[in-house]
């Protein structure tokens, strides 16, 4: 029987009016507190700020794409040189996905997000063959095959080493029907049965394995997904796959798959790779405990700031209305790119191509995330979640 | 007469064997010791590290580019924006040069070095019009025409606020004759006159102005220069334009340039443009105080990191003999980069793109050039300038 000796979740309060809950998530490498956003250091780095940039912005949690590091610089390598967390020099709390949401989702060459939305360009996709005993994709890095396993993915994630790992699914694309998904479920149910086999054979006491509900946008299959979660001796649950075409299904089908969740002692929910504004607070409310998104990290090189003030929760830094603006790049915000820097600054670093621009804006935007988290706990801890979110959209 | 209540420089021991020598120079945003290296922040950033960054590696001066600055964003913005200290959040000292070199050097849309060195590839010229009131030349932004004189120059470095500034000189390239160098020699020496009146009329107490030695590669005007320097009442001297073909041709250059320079309470001399390893050896012995240069910054860029011990003072991190090198950057050094990471870790995030990888390497090589000039200081302060030479090379 699976057990997770480093770690531990418990819930320190329940919303009245919503599945909202603050809770405190323990690691062998540090506890952080519930609700959570998780920093995307895709290749092992956030890209544009270091360790330290992640401490200052008070960044509890990080994690590493399974999909990426295998293929560069490889599993082996990174395992040789320590694991992740030595790798990168982050010694806090870490998760590694599976790896197969990159290999359904992305084209050869691209980093779509097709599963998740609406995008349906025509691209050759990554993944060449699936079976019953895996996905076999043509990395787009030297043309060599690879096939992710269920057994392979846990493999691979104990060799980076981070502390919560993700069991291997397939994620169906948003355009598959009924029957089409409900085949897809069960053979990622025979794979999430594997996949715990596997981490209990190779487990070392360090990690904590995560099951993810499937069922695509149907609400029975995503009930089924979750009812199955519920069984099994998994130490937290994810919320993956196809979320619909826009944000009311999505809220809906994370409101399918989180409902059932209900383990006799909860456990950590996660929701792979959402993280907007609007998301985490309606997430949140559903009972989501963790986020991670590249948003606010990748807008943050392209010259966008997040606000809570702002038009869409963003200002383009780009913009010459910003040229002469002496205010920091947020006034609600104490972060060091805000207590030492103007709009203005930041307004010329875009303009004349400066890296440290960039820099500026990749602080900030993780100091709003980690920020609005805190806000959220503080609400919950002071049973006014609602007021809260009230006061932030007002 | 100009004086400079907020400056001071003293000469706190020399070498018994060269013309080197460890000073104090003291400006109204605080003190350096000398020899010291002054770090590019060519538009108002260094590249790829903030303020906090060249503190972490222990750096003590900065310097902003007139000529880039008054392209973009324009020196009254700087001035509306509270100057170049407070936009860009640098607190400590701080150089402006005069603008001259990169009209004199650059090309249309390039960034050459024609005038230090033997670069000869043709170009259309930044430099539209050259007479007696100045430079005039084509904005490579927008086609604009602006034209650049003494006071001008003066002006612009008054508004953008750096402690000390530099009066415009012509740069003359390297394949002009003694006769063309000796007119420009004395048209720079009216135009540092106009500079000094200039100043004196803008001067608010809080900025010291270096004239500067021209005169090519030629002895004798070199010592004309400098006996010109020697007569005025400049706080600082830098030594410009062409330092010839060769590395001893530039010592050389450098040496008839300063030796002459003897003014009766000794003055700062700055070597502008010129800093690889060697070339600080050779200047601080022969009387440089101050180096400025792109090269650390920009080879990190390049993946190259800083070391004593490696061949030309530079590994090429992007080399496969790093992937799995588990020494830092540079043993010999204790610096943010070098105390966290692994060259394995720098070598993963060059292959994989990462501006982490650059944002480490800037750190290490701005770290590696202040131990460099402290390693010069110590030696200095206990009289032995050449035996450190010798173990800093062995």
């Amino acid at each position: 029987m699976t057990d997770y000796p480093g770690f531990n979740f418990e819930v320190l309060a329940v919303d009245a009016g919503s599945r909202a809950r603050l809770g405190r998530l323990q690691t062998p490498h540090g506890s952080l507190l519930t609700p959570a956003f998780i920093f995307c250091a895709t290749k092992g780095a956030i890209k544009a700020a270091g360790p330290h940039d992640l401490k200052a912005a008070n960044a509890d949690i990080i994690l590493g794409n399974t999909y990426h590091l295998m293929i560069q610089p490889g599993a082996e390598r990174i395992e040789r040189l320590g694991g992740l967390h030595a790798f990168t020099g982050w010694d806090g709390p870490m998760l590694t996905d599976s790896g197969g949401f990159q290999i359904f989702s992305l084209g050869q060459g691209t980093d779509a997000d097709e599963i998740k939305g609406s995008r349906h360009e025509k691209r050759t996709p990554l993944l060449t063959k699936l079976s019953e005993e895996g996905a076999t994709f043509r990395s787009p890095r030297d043309g060599a095959y690879h096939t992710l396993t269920p057994e392979s993915s846990i493999q691979i994630q104990r060799q980076l080493g981070a502390d919560m790992v993700v069991v291997l699914d397939e994620c169906t694309p948003f355009n598959v029907d009924r029957d089409y998904t409900a085949r897809s479920l069960e053979m990622t149910h025979r794979w999430a049965d594997r996949s715990l086999a596997a981490f209990d054979r190779l487990h070392d006491g360090k990690q904590a394995l995560y099951g993810v509900v499937q069922g695509g946008i149907y609400e029975d299959l995503r009930r089924e997904g979750a009812e199955f979660l519920n069984s099994r001796p998994f130490f937290g649950h994810a919320v993956g796959g196809c979320l619909g075409a826009h944000k009311d299904q999505m809220y809906d089908i994370v409101d399918y798959a989180t409902r059932p969740l209900a383990p006799a002692k909860p456990k950590p929910i996660h929701l792979l790779g959402i993280g907007g504004i609007n998301d985490i607070w309606e997430g949140v409310a559903l009972g989501i405990d963790t986020f991670d998104c590249v948003t606010p990290t990748r807008i943050a090189r392209h010259g966008w700031a997040l606000a809570r003030t702002a038009d869409n929760h963003r200002h383009n830094l780009r913009n010459a209305r910003f040229a002469e603006d002496s205010d920091p790049l947020d006034p609600e915000c104490g972060c060091p790119a805000c207590s030492g820097f103007t709009r203005a600054y930041v307004h010329h670093l875009l303009k004349a191509g400066e890296i440290f621009g960039i820099q500026l804006l990749t602080m900030h935007n993780m100091a709003f995330m980690t920020r609005l988290m805190a806000t959220i706990r503080s609400a919950l801890l002071a049973d006014r979640f609602d007021d809260a979110k009230k006061v932030w959209f007002a």
